[in-house]
């Protein structure tokens, strides 16, 4: 497995950091909103003599309770159609090996989500990118691309909606254009849909989970990483109404025991954070993401579509190579001591040429730091060398 | 991946509490010691606006504490010998994938833990059994038998010391025969020594990490959770010197994000745990062992060697079937209202036909409850239909 683009730029900023640059991290979702107070309160009254494996499908309290969760998105489930997993990364891996074997393909629209390349590998499944397009904001690519990849061996199509990376948030006639396809071949549909708080601009929120006919093919990848802003609690959740696909995810999940029991106590808890937390986060997000869209746009020769969910957005720089500009910021760049960490877009596309002028943006910070770090941005690129425009 | 045998008798058991009927469970590695309190403080003190991701090799604080931990055995590392896992099953897990290729072997003495299974299934590498023997109480099988399994495509040998699930600590002459094999056909020495904490009567514990001239080829998979009766955390350790391996490593570990966070702050406190703990929680796992092991060797036709480490042990019993009698003793027997849960030893072998007449003992339960498991196992045996003798 190679090491990711965004990876290969980590020594770099251990370095600027020793020079005492500080450094805008929003190469990574990792986002700086707090943990809801429910959360940590549960944490404080954790009152066990053993801390002792859960059920290898988690807490049944918790798999209970995340029903009544779900029946608010009018995903409508019985507990045990939930398995709960390490992370939303589990979800994934336990959801491939348990529906795809090896040699299996399955099509994800690009760019997509660096990660799913390394559970892939680790399930022997293989790839197969259908480009979506900047220009259309990332929108689903036209159903003859996804018929012209379409094989024998095809099992599955994975998207993630609102997306890592695009911020794309698939609208319903989308999804019914996926649901055809899922039908007419028998596929499974993979959702992985982490980010379903982060919905702007008054756009619904579609799940997979809605679309008519497609129980047998659905399985819902899920986390509360971003949701709670609690990535470090690694709970995440497996959701399907396939009996046949549960059945064979237990398996994989009794193998590696129990998923987080502190974990699953603080998600548990968190199920009652109260609406007012999102609608504070959601606030905050809209004007992070058009403080940020719009300075791009400012900024001469950028393009960067507005996207409606999740909190990354994507940009096209006049630059000659992403991968270099972003090394480059770090190693030979600094404006007031300050400098900026972008995620090169090369590592979300299968073929990393795609994304050659292209750079992932996570809003993940605070405005203020958002300003400076735009600041840095503009600066950098009217003095980059490899500036094309 | 079929179902475990153990777990097949789970329905069983559900059955049987739904009749009122309450099971001893000797048949799961889940300890009833309290684990320390320092974890618990270290828990109730977080104090964090946002659980973020940690490292993906693990929280730093943690890592360099661990450094002194393993000081004390003698066990000499930099922290960045170290990548913190999430549970033991994880560090199996990506052990393999860091080291072996699809299609490569690596030779287990058999019986070992079923799970290993699971995990050579994903990293798609094949698993070699070589039979140790309950006659000898499970020794290390000889060299000959090592060297009629190496072929060119062996590129491990995974042992389990002390082991699960036969309770064997192999002696310093045993892994010095394994270092010869290992330098001779350079191959991986994979060390599962999570039961470290776990050694009786006085019997020196031997790391594979003690071994002269194996540091490119040693690598130990560890675990918090036996050591502090803490399963629930899901923290554990890849370790290595061979820094190919351990960059291989790093790979996957960032592939899956992080390791849980709460349960790295709970497992850094618990270096802390003061050694009266593990003085008393040796005392009594030594009066369990003799009990167990010495009602069943009283029991007519059963034969148990004691085992000098972990908290198993394993047993020939006079019945036709293990799994069957698992299966009767859940299903169709009940004494004084109670009944025993054991591990049929069918699922620690690569050939099922060669547990067949054994269980494997977990003595994880209070020395109360173990008088009347053993008393259930006794009145079982002498009215099973199918005792052999």
């Amino acid at each position: 497995m190679p090491p990711s683009p965004i990876r290969k730029l980590v020594p770099f900023a251990e370095k600027a950091k020793k020079r005492g640059i500080h450094i805008f991290h929003l190469n990574i979702g990792q986002p700086d909103i707090h943990t809801p107070q429910v959360m940590m309160d549960a944490i404080h009254k954790i009152d066990l003599k053993v801390i002792e494996y859960s059920h290898s499908a988690g807490i049944e309290s918790y798999r209970k309770k995340l029903v009544g969760y779900y029946e608010k998105f009018d995903i409508n489930l019985s507990w045990e159609d939930i398995i709960i997993t390490t992370g939303g990364s589990e979800a994934i891996e336990i959801g491939m090996m348990a529906c795809l074997n090896a040699g299996d393909e399955i099509i994800v629209p690009e760019p997509y989500y660096a990660n799913y390349n390394g559970f892939s590998t680790q399930a022997d499944v293989i790839v197969k990118p259908i480009p979506s397009s900047i220009k259309s904001g990332f929108a689903l690519p036209p159903i003859e691309e996804f018929e012209k990849a379409i094989t024998p061996k095809t099992k599955a199509i994975l998207i993630c909606n609102p997306s890592n990376p695009t911020g794309y948030l698939y609208t319903k006639e989308e999804l019914e254009i996926l649901r055809k396809i899922v039908l007419k071949h028998d596929l499974y549909l993979f959702s992985d849909e982490v980010y379903r708080e982060f919905c702007y601009d008054g756009r619904e929120y579609v799940s997979s989970m809605h679309l008519d006919g497609l129980d047998q093919h659905v399985v819902l990848m899920d986390s509360v990483s971003k949701r709670y802003s609690a990535c470090g609690v690694r709970i995440g959740a497996l959701i399907s109404k396939n009996k046949e696909v549960m059945a064979a995810a237990l398996r994989f999940a009794q193998a590696r025991l129990s998923p987080p029991t502190l974990g699953q106590i603080a998600a548990e808890a968190a199920i009652d954070t109260p609406e007012t937390y999102f609608e504070e986060v959601h606030k905050e997000y809209i004007s992070r993401r058009d403080f940020v869209v719009d300075s791009l746009n400012k900024m001469e020769g950028v393009f960067c579509p507005k996207p409606s969910g999740a909190f990354y957005c994507m940009a096209e720089l006049p630059v000659d190579d992403a991968d270099k500009f972003c090394q480059w910021l770090l190693e030979s760049f600094e404006f007031n001591n300050q400098t900026v960490m972008l995620a090169p877009a090369s590592g979300f596309y299968s073929v990393p040429e795609l994304g050659k002028h292209q750079v992932r943006i996570a809003y993940v910070l605070n405005q203020e730091s958002l300003k400076n770090a735009m600041t840095c941005l503009e600066e950098a690129l009217k003095v980059y060398p490899g500036r094309t425009i």
